[in-house]
């Protein structure tokens, strides 16, 4: 596939509803009313220096391409090195620099440019387009023909202050914007934007990842420096957790209100104190087997339930990806360029002991996210339409896109409804897309609402209700924001 | 989500069509055909007393709420306590009575009401309009502020005499009506309903799960009991069977053509009657492992199935539950309270025994039922597109919904067609929606075959012919109904 | 269900297009551009001896009802014995013929067309209407009615040399069909075809599941008579490999662009060739366990991958049905009747080894297929929008049919784009289907397509390039067959 010419880049306004005139119109009618409204981002990978430091960003390179790894996957996957987008082999950043290993941004650009055309039907592309459309004012599309223009006009913007960090939360009508930050991490950004008024706004998540799953490269060095950091003995398990506790309050001192875990599975365990430290004990020695490893890991999370029932943070599981799939490549190349495959995930029996000690606790509060769309209706929306902790967050990674969105609510409504669900978040370190991927959410949305609609499963003000509620009634409640003061 | 003002309550007569104008107005002139048939119930959970007795339904909460575990469990996940509605915990039973502890019919029916918009896209809330108008007249949605007008219009009508149980058999056009029937039961509903000339409309079904289940909680007391009813020592291998043979005759003798069997899997076994006994040893005395007790489980499955081959009872299988997954919950207020959740299941192994042993037999019908659609594709379609023996019922629980019943249908008619499906069935113990779900269940039949033909992938005269048969051809054959007498 | 009369059998022309206005007029604007190309079959199982022959075909029913497995087993899961088929069972062959057991071809016919309303909404009842229409020219609907004149329609055609194997592949515009082939064939008509002219037209496919699988009934039998055949003692695991080469080399002499593998799962292993003579020592022993087997076969997997990097034949695999579920009807009649069923797949720890080795390697080629469709989105998009070799096949089997083909391209498109498919292959024994096989193809993917334009996700001049690349662009690529001479 080749893109010949400069072609036109627009938005189309009725873009993702349904082509059907009733349908069309009814959605047309709902986003019409909730397309202005602020966008809340309780769950996101941007870098809290960006909003702390407030510098331009540097080019469209390093800005949009390198650190997407849903576009560096999918250009390896046709042949593209990793080398041509900007990243650098392990052993080239060990030397000090890429040097002439690596690409330059100009060129990275025009790689993508040249590759472009393999995203078109994905959500990668139409995020992309919106970005070049609406933040940067590009209207023609992206092609090895116009490649240096949009890389030169991008530049130009960047040196403009209307595209510094805080310039764009303001245009993009960022209400609140939280961060990911690991249980080591002094929050000194954060400490910074509080310090200058952005208290509330730019919020750290508590991810402690690293000190919890043995199998972490770093687990045990980081659960030494998490005992220093806290002065507490992390060889022992209360103390252990004792300090997984004070990073905890750290992180709310800043505004944090939700922690995160990225584990390979479902599993919580219910083991005594005595087992705990013995598993702990085993993993810092890397002694501990697979089965000690889930163990471990599952027994954290409940604890770190205990915890949220104390401090009042809200729980996000991520689980079920098989990281590092491809060896040689992570070899080489280290973790996070794409290499992360989804398996299979039992929810049912995995967080049975979870859900059994806290999954009717009024002051606790779990979203739950996935990977395999096999359990939205068989396992997700069963256990979220019971249990009252249970939330469903939406659909995630590789299934954040018009069919996945449209998936997920055909299938979960039905048996959790609306109000199980957390409504979008929009889980990205690509800041300028933001925007896209809220309208992109509150578009699928709408047009589903739509076929309810047109289908008289809903009438027309209930699904006002609903729109309203999905774009921001409910992030606000489930992730427990303040809403900006009057 | 709140709901603020009186709005009007109406079922539009294209509901559920799409709102496309072609394929409309061929589900329309299908559905126009099909929407007076009578209505078909081999298989639902409705109390034979109703019908036997023949009194009044006392109110709207313990009629439409309380006994309806998905109108619980959705309230309950939202933080509506069981005793709000109207359900008591084990404790108080034991007692003597709720007393003070559980909500009065008319505040369960007011925090329904409160909390009706959490239905909003569900079928249950579909379901529930479909009673409040069609059967009740009522012509406002439920509100909190019309809650109390709602309530006392179904008290009125409830004392009327057409509103008693027989009068809606006859004004829902029900022809026939399964109710489901453990081992024990002596039937004597349905003895009376024969003699009052109710024989052939109101018959059983022989659901012997707490013989058959070690792990259900009367196991060991209830074949004791089987034993005793039928004069033979349940303990060994052979009277067991021939006691559970006993009373499917008595079943039989009442108008059954059917078993149905809920199992945690799909687990079918094949061992000598040696190992039986063994199993049957230790399952009775308490000591069977979890693997003994899923071969006991299998293998008496088989057993009924060869049952089915000399006595021509249709087998139906429910697998796949995880039952009380809420154990606090399970613990306080026992069984059927929403927290049964499902899980994966595997057919191809699991149904492997029994179909060897049987499915080519002309004289032996199982039907299968599944929570996991993951199998409509997969598994169950080219297993009922191969194997004369093997039916599939229609999407089960929390697939009995507009979007299952598309999904199963585009699932599995390109492997299995349509005549390897038995048609609906209702499944419900909420009698008064019996009509709203077969209206579901025709709407998104003909609308699924308005599809088709629009695609042209069916002539509108065969989809006529298939609409009909959905409706009562193939669930008339399937579970071997007597036609009405002309 | 029954049909009554003659009806008349039209292909409409906007056939699988969307009815509404918008998409139909987009797929039909589509569609017109890529109707007429021609087809490439780079994998499929007709029998080359009727291209080698050129014999004209004997009669309607042994040409498209008794070898079609699909046609089969609906008709013997609705309660038609094979015998009616004209399938014999295996003891009448041993006696040295069918004699009176099976019935004649004209009664299969007349079988045939009494049932054919039970592939209504079916693939199978699609591709029949089209062949019946498009090939033979009839003009009523096949019924019991017409099933006398159909069937002599054509036998009149099949004495017409245009109905002549040869002919019709001309007449399809086949520009290459590949058979399947074991490794023990001497490819024989594939010699006489190169010697006629049709060397890259008709071409072969390395298929060596016998000499793989230590589970297939004459493996030992067929690695010994390999051994024979290339002169080398594969009781030797080196020899044994290179044995297979030679084969491959034979293959490829003829025209062979790919190897096809069926395997019972997608595992694939990585074990010393100590281990793997063991392996083989025990499997040609028969005393191999399962998971002994598992190994050989992934680890024989793995050495083939390693021999495509040598001599560039494209690997495909199609791993998990069990075959042969029904034991009874195996052992009468064999195998391919219909009684293969499909199992969940795990694709992500299976093709582990597989991956990690050669799955960075540009001169390696992978083509996965599935039937199970739970993996499109949660495994096989993730993998093949990675790994470089990797390549998704289109939907399988049971899949391969309008609903499967949307369900794939909108479950694995937003994650792999189109770039990592291989486009349509017909994978079919049934010749003269072959052209309905890629019209529903075609119409499926312009349909799709339609919808991403009508939704403003993708542009109409993209969706034309994409239409093109999906009907011959890439399988002409990914398959490495070459373009007809100018």
């Amino acid at each position: 596939m080749s893109s010949t010419s400069n072609r036109p880049l627009t938005l189309h306004p009725d873009r993702l509803f349904s082509p059907e005139p009733i349908q069309r119109d009814i959605a047309r009618e709902l986003h019409a009313e909730i397309a202005e409204l602020p966008l809340l981002c309780p769950h996101g990978h941007t870098d809290p220096r960006w909003f702390a430091d407030n510098e331009p960003f540097e080019n469209a390179a390093d800005l949009l391409i390198t650190p997407d790894h849903y576009l560096v996957r999918m250009l390896y996957s046709q042949g593209v090195p990793l080398e041509a987008l900007g990243i650098a082999p392990r052993d080239v950043d060990a030397a000090g620099g890429p040097g002439e290993v690596v690409a330059s941004p100009r060129d990275v650009w025009r790689t993508f440019a040249e590759h472009f055309h393999l995203f078109r039907g994905t959500p990668s592309g139409f995020w992309m387009n919106h970005v070049l459309s609406d933040v940067f004012g590009i209207d023609t599309r992206l092609t090895r023909e116009t490649a240096d223009a949009n890389y030169d006009r991008i530049a130009e913007c960047l040196t403009d202050d209307a595209f510094r960090p805080r310039a764009l939360l303001d245009r993009f009508g960022i209400e609140v914007v939280a961060t990911t930050d690991g249980a080591l991490s002094d929050l000194a950004h954060h400490q910074r934007l509080a310090a200058e008024g952005f208290a509330g706004r730019v919020i750290p998540t508590f991810r402690p990842d690293s000190v919890v799953d043995p199998d972490h490269e770093v687990y045990a060095d980081h659960v030494q420096r998490l005992g220093e950091i806290t002065g507490r003995d992390t060889t022992r398990w209360d103390d252990y957790l004792a300090a997984l506790f004070d990073r905890r309050k750290l992180a709310i001192s800043l505004g944090a209100t939700a922690t995160d875990h990225g584990h390979p599975s479902a599993y919580t365990a219910s083991v005594d104190a005595a087992t705990a430290q013995r598993l702990l004990d085993g993993a810092l020695a890397g002694t501990l087997d697979a089965s000690g490893k889930e163990t471990l890991r599952g027994q954290v999370l409940v604890e770190m339930a205990a915890m949220s029932i104390e401090d009042g943070l809200v729980m996000q599981l991520h689980p079920g990806s098989h990281r590092n799939h491809n060896r040689p490549l992570y070899e080489r190349f280290g973790r996070d360029i794409g290499a992360d495959i989804p398996g299979p995930i039992d929810y049912v029996d995995g967080l049975h002991a979870l859900l059994n000690r806290f999954g009717n606790d009024p002051g606790f509060r779990m979203v739950a996210f996935t990977l395999d769309e096999t359990t939205f209706s068989r396992e997700l929306a069963p256990l979220a339409g019971h249990y009252p902790a249970l939330y469903l967050g939406p659909p995630w990674w590789f299934l954040d896109s018009v069919e996945g969105m449209l998936r997920f609510r055909r299938a979960v409504t039905e048996t959790a409804g609306f109000a199980n669900t957390t409504g979008f978040v929009d889980d990205t370190r690509a800041f300028l897309s933001i925007p896209a991927r809220h309208d992109v959410a509150r578009r699928v949305d709408c047009r589903y609402l739509a076929e309810l609609v047109s289908d008289h499963r809903l009438e027309l003000d209930e699904a006002h209700e609903i729109a309203h509620e999905l774009a921001v009634g409910l992030p606000r409640r489930v992730f427990n924001l303040r809403p900006p003061e009057a």
